[in-house]
């Protein structure tokens, strides 16, 4: 099932996509209960699927990524988080931050959980997904590495890019995973690239903290990132889930 | 006023504290308007005054903790972001991981936030501050070094004791700051000795992400941070906030 949430008129609501119609939903976690009401979906705005509580992100988990900033291997996944204020859905703007100079995309395959979770195992680790969808996981390159810490280069106001749907049927484990800046390809490679699978993930991040629904993890990207720049068009494109498109705006020249 | 959250036979309210009496609150950003309902402080469980989204967390703002660690000093405040699931209030355990064999406690001052706010002015940051509270900033500090980046060894849940009240009414720039363990002073500075001060925080941290009402600042630890282990007596105690109690307890043998 492919899932969505979505705007018409200032009224937001979940949906269920088939073809060009948008069949409404009261709760994205139950899609079995439909509503009488339908769409078209040309006539509606897309919104992030979910809105994740926070985003839990794993660094450094494609080989060719590791290789192109000269890392080391991890020995476990090195995670980091974005709160939920980074969040925008297909078509909305990233806003580029006045301190900063260098501006990243970063295409990932994003987990969406279904149920609150602790201490889960990689073996059960599927019953708490609810789907999958893109992301970019925006960076402000410089900021990050002046912090040493990643959060601050990470945190800023539409920095999380989700969507554009949930596809809720379908294996992880060996997806095309694609970035194109303005219609060129940037990014290229596959899930089964990932050092530490979504299973793995679950559990290792489960054994730290309480997961929510709706809350992400986010899997890592592979090699091939670079900056870009205001009115730049950036997009994710993932096999069987679709393409996440955003452009760039705002202000590029030095803040503080 | 002093302001905090409370349960009693399973149902939960905020309250006004004054002496031993709980002026019980619809809502606690409106404490002006007052319930009928009175409490005996002593029949009730205290809760974590506030429910953060997101604590976003300074690292290295005391320049004798930058000294015991032989850091740098930062030209800009270094974050990190603990999760909300880390969030517990006083009384309630500390749980030792079974992946950590060094916890460490953080004796901080915490800045609960009022109104949804981005990009205020230090001048104005005292706007958008409901007030103040005292905070554990909990961490593991094997895994913390283990992975070079702090959210792991931070994001544990339980990891951030927060309380016991809010006091809204109080200037943070000179109160004293301790840590007993087991009764035992281990921490004992001044947030007068806070290299950021807390508008620069604000004004700093609302730059980058939107911080919205119960979201917290933590706004570093001073020196004298070390150990705890299974059993131990943790308390934060910061002038006119209060005194925040917490036993740690749960595995302390050598896990993943």
């Amino acid at each position: 099932m492919k899932l969505g949430r979505f705007s018409s008129n200032e009224r937001v609501f979940y949906g269920r996509l088939e073809g060009d119609t948008v069949f409404e939903l009261a709760d994205i976690f139950n899609p079995e209960i439909q509503t009488e009401k339908r769409h078209a979906l040309n006539s509606l705005t897309i919104l992030s699927p979910c809105q994740p509580g926070k985003a839990v992100c794993v660094g450094l988990n494609y080989m060719d990524h590791i290789k192109e900033f000269g890392h080391d291997i991890p020995s476990s996944p090195v995670l980091f988080i974005k709160p939920s204020g980074t969040v925008i859905g297909c078509g909305d703007f990233i806003e580029y931050p006045r301190s900063s100079r260098r501006v990243d995309y970063e295409a990932e395959l994003a987990v969406v959980i279904k149920k609150e979770c602790r201490g889960v195992s990689a073996s059960t680790a599927a019953d708490y997904i609810f789907g999958y969808t893109c992301a970019n996981d925006v960076t402000a390159r410089d900021l990050q590495q002046k912090d040493g810490q990643w959060t601050r280069g990470k945190s800023f106001d539409t920095f999380l890019p989700l969507g554009p749907y949930i596809v809720t049927d379908i294996d992880p484990g060996k997806l095309d995973i694609k970035l194109y800046l303005n219609g060129v390809i940037k990014q290229n490679s596959s899930t089964s690239n990932l050092i530490f699978k979504v299973p793995e993930l679950v559990a290792f991040i489960s054994e730290i903290m309480t997961l929510f629904p709706g809350d992400v993890i986010l899997t890592g990207t592979p090699s091939g990132v670079g900056p870009m720049c205001s009115g730049d068009l950036v997009e994710v494109e993932i096999q069987g889930l679709g393409r996440l498109s955003n452009r760039v705006r705002g202000a590029t020249e030095i803040g503080a």
